[in-house]
């Protein structure tokens, strides 16, 4: 059968690749590294977008738009920036193309040079501190805090669908402040309404940490992450929340006279979260049948299958379906109603089980008898007979309880993929067998990191914001460390 | 004063960019022709976006996301097209800088240049139904009707904010169907909703109409469009639809099994409007002193401002306004109360006028004592005085009735505008004199509708849907015609 996924145990790599293809969220298009992202794909990141615009919206942020293009000379303006972001990325050099005389087809006029060649943003930092500079003049300006949605572009040679692609939708907030601590309470605030989307419309817990010093975005003092485990046990970070201290004001020149008229330089934050996240959601939770979405992401929380025999029995079936589908958006609950002829029940029931729909009803024609319909959930695949009378109740409960399972559910998987280790045999050990989170003391220096790295392909995900201070020695070094650390593989 | 906009009479041109930067809608930015859109400005597109979004979907559409690159041979595939879009656009040749060693800074790395170049997106056919190749096979995979929000990018040498921008932000509808009928069909629905959204939010009257082929998109059979009058007389094409025939499916072999088993090509359309819109809709309505919104699209409808000489009368207003607030929300209406001590109540009036808020309520210590307060409507200038006591349900009315107001003003001077012409003589004496659209006959040749542009800057608008036929004699050269078209200097 077409829509038959290779399951998770045999080749998760590609169990991904086939679910992300198969239950049509997108697919890999003509330009390398690019991706289509699909009608129910994007349905479900529209769904994702406008809960997250909501919470920017509720914290005092406003919507903007920034040029696509940056000019080059001003990623050099910021040193580490330009080390990080620079270099692999897609460059206008030419604005006209030409008739190819010689070849037939279009050639790039040669006359067209661009004085100053033009990147295609892969954040928008250097180009907004640009701009803030003319829109900052005194503390009275302050705080500025914009967010705008946008695509970016970042030349990836290796890119797998939603979560490392060349092009990529995103969001990303810069705000400017009077005061360092202003900054890094936003930066905070920002990472806090990070884990609430992700832990309670996503439904997959995450760990709020710092990253280390050598995983810090370039020109960051302090990178806040939150870091989610995904079903292969490697962890993914699903959204970054950075305190840029003064220096893009100052490689931009952005100062403002504060309260005693003196110039000062403006306080910078940035942060944002992808398209990436819809890897994560997708990773996360669902199985070798198809996906398995949360009922707050959901493009359509119900599907309502007939199962009739005559045009007779489907009329008095769907008459009740009516009713039923009028009830249930009025709760404002999202539901379709398949009544496609050409289509058997047991296909649509793969169909909608394939696109991850939360609950199904299945109303056939000894059902309407029987005043019942049977219901599935999706996240168990457990069935039950619900009585018509109370159905658009129950199922308002069950659509709760499938957001609060899943969430638990991925709970559970990560606490039991979340492992104290205190020596190095254990560490590899556990890195092999068991997967998942490490949490381990570490001597500090970006040397070790490196080291562990390099031997064992996993990355200090997290210094978690809730560690506790505690002395131990270092799982590889041994030498002496006062808190444990988060270590995992990562995508 | 700083707010002071040039007044239209002097300078249309001037007043309009004096606007647009003084009510922080959008600025130029450091990349040529690129604008930035400030935050004021971006939440009146939101608000464009979110009711045409809608609109889009009850009619059956959907989202999705398509690549920002396209490889230059896309281009060449469409004859007409590649005429209409593939010159004048940013090509990216590179996907890599390194440090420049001689000079300091970046340079582009000659060893990371593209196989084939890649075009920033003028407008997405190419790569759309290049796509759209391996989505149908069968009727029964049609209709397609997707609709994307994207940037686009096309290199304009004369750029003015909103109104021509080398990047822009667009949605553009591309539909795949079973026959021309039904294409021809989705052509007119679409126009018949730009018009509703137009009319019905932008408080804008528009002519329905089809260009001549001098004016049609590169590779359509047919272009419809709606035509909006400015108050300098001049029109502004505020979006378009076309139907593209089988031409884009011809060029990217896009076929179906048709219900006979027959293999026939797909028929097209593609449709858009974009930031454009903002343009129209500040010409359209304001005045010397700022914008004028219709409440349909204003961030805000409703200002209020408290008038008081104490910090006990403001606590008392306060306490009043929190719940006159409270009430306007309640009926959907967006209420903003600005109780900012730095700023003077007249400071504040002038403000909210530029910003063109619909409503101001200005409530003083002794209009709370006699339970009323000055309401101002920000279309006619008038005040009036309005009991606390039914002020929501008031405010509520009045914001129908300055929506519906702005419509009729907008429609009558468009009525007084448009004048039926049948010699050459008045045909340039109301051009030049009067102003506005110009109702005469053609002949129906390319040649002509060229030499009255090169006379007189009037291009053919379109050929309304509604007009009837009627035998005349071309304007210019006398040669027989059946019926009217409507012409206009625009922009």
């Amino acid at each position: 059968m077409a829509r038959e996924l290779t399951p998770r145990a045999e080749n998760y790599s590609q169990w991904y690749l086939d679910l992300v293809n198969k239950a049509d969220l997108a697919e890999n298009s003509a330009v390398r590294g690019c991706m289509v992202i699909k009608p129910y794909g994007y349905a479900i990141w529209e769904k994702m977008q406008a809960q997250l615009d909501k919470m920017f919206k509720e914290t005092g942020h406003v919507n903007a738009y920034f040029p696509l293009f940056i000019p080059k000379s001003f990623f050099s303006k910021e040193a580490d920036h330009v080390e990080g972001f620079a270099k692999e990325c897609a460059v206008v050099t030419h604005y006209r193309l030409k008739n190819d005389e010689a070849n037939g087809g279009l050639m790039v006029d040669p006359e067209a040079k661009l004085e100053e060649e033009l990147i295609v943003r892969p954040t928008s930092e250097t180009i907004i501190w640009n701009t803030y500079k003319n829109w900052i003049q005194s503390y009275r300006d302050l705080p500025i805090l914009i967010n705008q949605w946008a695509n970016v572009v970042r030349w990836e040679m290796r890119t797998r669908l939603f979560l490392r692609t060349a092009e990529f939708l995103w969001q990303e907030g810069h705000t400017a402040h009077e005061t360092k601590e202003e900054a890094i309470e936003e930066t905070e605030k920002i990472i806090n309404v990070y884990g609430d989307f992700v832990e309670n419309y996503m439904a997959l817990p995450v760990i709020k940490g710092v990253k280390s010093a050598n995983e810090r975005f370039a020109g960051a003092l302090e990178t806040y992450s939150i870091e989610a485990l995904m079903q292969d046990g490697k962890a993914l970070q699903s959204g970054t929340s950075h305190f840029l201290g003064q220096n893009f004001a100052r490689a931009f020149d952005v100062t403002f006279a504060n309260r005693e008229g003196k110039l000062e330089h403006v306080w910078a934050t940035s942060w944002g979260v992808s398209t990436r996240l819809m890897g994560a959601l997708i990773m996360a939770h669902s199985d070798d049948n198809g996906l398995v979405l949360p009922p707050k992401l959901a493009p359509y929380q119900v599907i309502i299958v007939p199962i009739y025999k005559s045009m007779d029995q489907l009329s008095a079936i769907s008459q009740k379906v009516d009713e039923i589908v009028a009830k249930l958006k009025l709760k404002g609950i999202s539901v379709k109603y398949d009544s496609n002829d050409n289509k058997k029940p047991g296909w649509k029931f793969a169909e909608y089980e394939l696109k991850g729909v939360p609950v199904r009803i299945a109303l056939g024609a000894r059902d309407l008898d029987n005043n019942q319909a049977e219901v599935a959930r999706r996240d168990t695949k457990e069935k039950e007979s619900y009585s018509l009378d109370t159905i658009v109740d129950s199922v308002a409960q069950l659509l709760e309880d499938i957001q609060l399972n899943m969430f638990h559910k991925a709970l559970l998987f990560r606490n039991e993929h979340t492992t104290k280790v205190d020596t190095w045999d254990e560490f590899v050990n556990i890195l092999e067998n068991k997967t998942g989170f490490i949490s381990a003391h570490w001597d500090g220096t970006a040397e070790t990191e490196e080291k562990i790295k390099e031997m064992t392909k996993a990355t200090i995900r997290c210094i978690p914001l809730d560690s506790v201070k505690e002395d131990g020695v270092c799982v590889l070094t041994g030498k002496p460390s006062t808190q444990r650390v988060l270590f995992a593989r990562a995508y």
